[in-house]
């Protein structure tokens, strides 16, 4: 199974790629889209489609995973956000993949264990999951890892990853469960 | 020249493909495609996609044109609006259109002969120009064929219209070319 995460924004699009195998989660890649400033949203959204096309022709996802959005500054904002928002979820439909959503709550809570965890802790935890040791910057690109980490935790892998991490079965949150498997493979 | 006009919805979109021949307008089509109340966002996404894609591989338009929107009613509608915007130009750009966008008030002027004409006026106008004798609605269908009109009128068309209608070259609004020229064929 591989998870495309992407966190969608007016300018910076973060994006990143994990594979999931026999309970082994493994970052095929990340970065950032970074929108031109000068250029019109017409312009900006046929970058985006044509860059994130290209990444999904390399690494062939089979799901597509974003955050809901549920608050924006302004209705410019909401709809410059949208207009990005729905080209990511188009291109994703006509590469016939699966789309999904989790709310944010739902990303920090299986990334950390509690769904009010800062930027900081997400990109802490991400790190940790996902066995990297440098410092994953910018937070476009770790929360783009963190939703799609999210959904693998949520999946299925759940179960695999339980298994091969030996974790007693009262874990409440990834947390406890990362804490309390310190032979896990990630 | 072929120009799809769309006026898109967060739930229901018009569009109208407008052929423009050696002065000559023929509507090659229009319609509505109307999203499903109780899909969720994505599956709308996927089924406007899918349903344009069809409209443009039937009639092969060179441009597409947009209204350029402002207003929205909150930041909620906004980013769903949004969404539906950006997989319409994210479906043109992929076909290697050119896209375009008219602020309302262009729309209206270059259609009616002024900014503040009300929908009951475009529609009205839009039929007229386009020689159909019955009466076009919805209102989605109308804007649509009357953003394709707009972008028709102020292109090169403008003058290669105003040469077939012999009219006066102090015509200072489409209202006005289109009563002094009354052997307009279009």
């Amino acid at each position: 199974m591989v998870v495309l995460g992407i966190d969608p924004g007016s300018l910076n699009t973060g994006y990143g790629m994990i594979r999931q195998e026999s309970g082994v989660l493994t970052v095929l890649g990340y970065g950032v889209i970074r929108l031109h400033v000068r250029k019109c949203q017409v312009e900006r959204i046929g970058q985006i489609y044509r860059e994130l096309d290209t990444v999904i022709t390399s690494f062939r996802p089979e799901r597509v995973v974003l955050e809901t959005v549920f608050l924006s500054r302004n209705v410019q904002s909401a709809l410059k956000l949208g207009q990005v928002r729905g080209a990511v979820i188009a291109l994703a439909m006509n590469r016939n993949l699966s789309v999904h959503e989790y709310a944010p709550r739902e990303v920090k809570s299986a990334v950390t264990g509690t769904g009010s965890a800062t930027k900081e802790q997400v990109a802490f935890m991400v790190a940790r999951l996902l066995g990297i040791h440098q410092v994953l910057k910018p937070y476009d690109v770790t929360d783009a890892l963190g939703i799609a980490l999210c959904d693998l935790l949520k999946g299925e892998s759940r179960e695999v990853l339980r298994s091969a991490g030996k974790a007693k079965s009262n874990c409440s949150s990834w947390s406890q469960f990362v804490s309390a498997s310190p032979d896990l493979v990630i």
